[in-house]
């Protein structure tokens, strides 16, 4: 039996000085951690069907394109300004200090699609909710956030209380 | 049968005037497409072990990932510039204009692992070059770089003749 945590390094001051980063890279490396975190984050959604998958860039890529491939859904990525280079949509979000733009392509959704978003860390909250308007403008429907990690500590599902909110692990 | 060249989308003028970047996000949002590619990808090593898969930051997250999954083996990203939290070994590499670096963890890869490099698209060769580089400074050996796209006009494979490159489709 794996235990996640085991796979999750702390790395202290990283990206910047007080702050605790959970680093998944270990998580990455190891085959067996990699499919019990997969297989879990799939029980999460009790069965429940999904049309998309969409991730956070860039570590909602990892496990989001795992989760479309297990799920039999498409994989739609969410990246920082500038990045994708079709049409797309954009939704402003919070930083510690300003603003930055999250964008999906126009085509990303259809309209009543059923959508899980996925990202590795549920922190303050700010990149998912804005995500999940990203997907709701285009007609989706969000089914589940499911995250591998989350900072309880920072309230981040305040901020998502209209979503269902699935973490793996909760610190 | 998919023709993943189907899914594949010509973006005039991307990044900048004159360059046709190539797309793969029709790729990613279709079930059959992505299954096809990761089927092509894993053929291309003909039944070929490996331990690690190394992915480029970050297109080369979405297959490096499902490869690994699929191959039985490790993920490692490689990430940009002060984007990995723990010590880390870099290697410089150039861009059009002046360089950048490129760093992968310092326990990412053990001495004797073989490993596969994997990014979406060929181009220059020089971010792949630097990618083996950092692979074989922690004594992990390249049994192959694959790549779903091969921009062939930029001569790309010519910087990488010491190894096996595999593209799934080339232009």
């Amino acid at each position: 039996m794996v235990n996640l945590q085991d796979y999750i390094r702390d790395i202290n001051d990283f990206p910047k000085r007080g702050v605790v980063f959970k680093d998944i890279t270990p998580l990455l490396a190891s085959k067996e951690a990699s499919e019990a975190c997969l297989n879990g984050l799939v029980d999460l959604l009790e069965g429940q069907k999904v049309d998309k998958v969409v991730g956070i860039e860039s570590r909602g890529f990892f496990f989001g394109m795992l989760l479309a491939q297990r799920l039999n859904a498409g994989f739609v990525p969410i990246r920082k300004s500038g990045k994708l280079p079709f049409d797309t949509i954009k939704e402003p979000y919070s930083l510690e200090y300003g603003m930055d733009v999250l964008e999906m392509h126009e085509d990303a959704i259809k309209k009543g699609e059923k959508v899980l978003l996925h990202d590795d860390v549920l922190a303050t909250g700010g990149t998912a909710k804005a995500a999940c308007k990203l997907i709701e403008k285009l007609g989706g429907e969000v089914v589940q956030c499911n995250f591998i990690i989350e900072l309880g500590f920072l309230r981040g599902g305040d901020k998502l209380n209209r979503y269902e909110i699935r973490p793996l692990i909760s610190y």
